[in-house]
C-alpha cells in the first residue's frame, strides 16, 4: 500500500474518536489519513465538498456509527447509497448496536458491512487492522474520483 | 463460529471451484458449508429456492464471478440487490478481472465488496482466510431467514 489511503470517520463521541486515533497509531497502519465529522449532516456536507469541506476530497472508506445527532447513520447510508455520485463509497458501519434491526436494516440500506465495537482497546486495535487488511491492502475499491470539478459546485 | 456458515460460491469454472473447496480445506477454515451453481441463473434460482433449489437456505454470504454463461455475475449482483427479500445477502465479487470499469460497476450495483482472485494458491489460501476472519468472524451478517414458506412457494 504505496498511495496514501484516507479514512473519513463519522462520530460523535470525542472519546472515541480520539480510541480510533490511537488504535491506528498502535497497530501501525501507516500511509492512512483519519479525518471525522461529527454528525450525519456535516457527514453529507463532506462528502458533497458543501462548505467549509469544499477542499476535500472523496475519501476511500466511511467508518459511520449510528447513534448520531441531527441526522443518524441510518440516514447518512441512505442518503449514500440513493446518490449517484457517492453510492461506489464504501462503507462500514461501525457501531455499538448488536440491535439486529440496525443490522438488518444497515445492509438494507446497501452498508458495504457492518462491525460492532469491541469494548476492549486490543480488540478494537484488531479490527482496526482486519479493516486495514481486508479493505485497504486486499479488496480493490472504487477509483476515487474527485466529486465535482470546481465548475459544477 | 460456532454455528455452520453456508457460503454460495457461483463459479462456471470447474478448476477453481476444486481450487477454493481445496483452499478452505487447507486454510482449516472450520464450520463452513460451501456449495456451488456453475452459472447466473441458476444463482438466481438458487436463492430463490426454486426447483431443484427448493430445500436450500439461504446462504450467509455469497462468493460471486463476474464472468460466467448464461446471466453473467454484474447481472446476478444487480437482481439480487433489488430484490426486497434477498438484498441484504453479503455479496463479495471474486473475479479474474481487475478491469476498473467491472470494479466501479459492481460497487455502483451494491456488491459488498470486490477482491480479485489471486493466481497463486497460497496467496488464495490466505485471501480465503481473510475473507473467513472478516466476514464469518468479525463483521456482523444479517440475520439468515428462510426466504419463503412452504405455503408462499
Amino acid at each position: 500500500m504505496n498511495k496514501n489511503i484516507e479514512i473519513l470517520l463519522a462520530e460523535d463521541n470525542e472519546d472515541e474518536i480520539i480510541l480510533i486515533e490511537e488504535a491506528l497509531e498502535d497497530a501501525y497502519i501507516k500511509n492512512v489519513t483519519l479525518n471525522y465529522v461529527k454528525n450525519g449532516i456535516e457527514t453529507m456536507k463532506y462528502l458533497k465538498q458543501n462548505v467549509p469541506y469544499e477542499d476535500k476530497q472523496r475519501p476511500d472508506l466511511l467508518l459511520l456509527d449510528l447513534n448520531m445527532p441531527q441526522m443518524n447513520g441510518h440516514e447518512v447510508l441512505e442518503q449514500i447509497k440513493n446518490n449517484a455520485s457517492l453510492k461506489t463509497l464504501p462503507v462500514i458501519v461501525l457501531s455499538n448496536s448488536q440491535n439486529e434491526n440496525d443490522i438488518e436494516k444497515s445492509y438494507e440500506n446497501h452498508a458495504n458491512c457492518y462491525i460492532t465495537k469491541p469494548s476492549d482497546y486490543n480488540a478494537f486495535k484488531e479490527v482496526l487492522k482486519l479493516i486495514e487488511e481486508h479493505w485497504l491492502r486486499t479488496a480493490k475499491l472504487p477509483k476515487n474520483k474527485l466529486l465535482n470539478s470546481k465548475s459544477l459546485r
